[in-house]
């Protein structure tokens, strides 16, 4: 398996939706195939080399997906492929990553229930969050705007690991970007 | 003429002492010479993309050189060289980058003397510091702890830009980073 066009795979969606699963099994596959050209962007990853100083409101949060989008766009510039899992909220925003990058941009949509996802909690966010312990978030007192026409939907409650990999790794093969 | 090993050519030195004049002229002869596996970051770029929200403070300059080192190994492991310039005043942040990025950090002191960059003080940033209208402004009352062992020095006010460059070019060569 080799990567014939470089490719930014930008899973979006609800805190505990899947998305880190996910995107960590597509890594995975890639890497057992020893596809290398590829750089990994989860919540932790972001947090701790990119995000510090920046908080939850609106203006803080886009700039925190700005920033992971330019990032990703200079390693998409040199062929780079990146497998990004941010809640990325506001429509806009994620379009103009989408805009940044253009053809290679893949929105993967994790469409996971609110329900669902509050009811897997793993953190105990969604209940901080429910007491007002947390504000501002992302399903609870702040928007997730629903992308219209994201490239994938993956609802994980419905579909296994593995089903929504392959699902994943038939639309990059379908699109020629791994041959 | 190609890229044999990637690099990170780091440009560290006072404000005003041609840390950007030299970066761009290296820049442009590299791709002059149809070299593209690089990346430059200079103030403007990471102002405007990594460091948003962070100031000026000690624990935020941190902040910011670890993010954009962070960045520089992100490309570095896919054999992207970059050419970065931040005034990056404290040696033990500057060392932590080395460390991250190994053989291929190359760390260019640009030695110009206060007394030149003050003379220069194109923005006339200096001067605002010393009426104390900056507070923190390194050479003036921030410090800037100069390289002990950079692998290049380089004073702007005794070179001239072609023979700064020369100089980087002549390194990068015999060291084999370019062919």
């Amino acid at each position: 398996m080799t990567i014939h066009s470089p490719f930014v795979l930008w899973f979006t969606g609800l805190s505990a939706s899947g998305k880190t699963t996910i995107s960590q099994a597509v890594c995975k596959y890639l890497l057992s195939h020893d596809i290398r050209r590829i750089e990994v962007f989860d919540g932790d990853v972001i947090r701790t080399n990119l995000s510090k100083g920046l908080g939850f409101s609106k203006e803080d949060r886009d700039t925190n997906i700005l920033r992971v989008g330019w990032v990703a766009q200079r390693l998409f510039n040199h062929d780079v492929s990146s497998i990004i899992s941010v809640i990325s909220p506001y429509a806009n925003i994620r379009n103009q990553v989408r805009t940044s990058i253009g053809k290679g941009f893949i929105e993967v949509y994790v469409s996971t229930s609110l329900e669902e996802c509050e009811k897997r909690d793993p953190k105990g966010l969604y209940q901080q969050a429910r007491a007002g312990l947390i504000k501002g978030f992302t399903g609870i007192d702040d928007p997730y705007e629903s992308p219209i026409n994201p490239e994938l939907n993956i609802d994980t409650s419905k579909l296994s690991v593995e089903a929504c990999t392959d699902k994943i790794f038939t639309y990059l093969s379908q699109n020629n970007y791994i041959k």
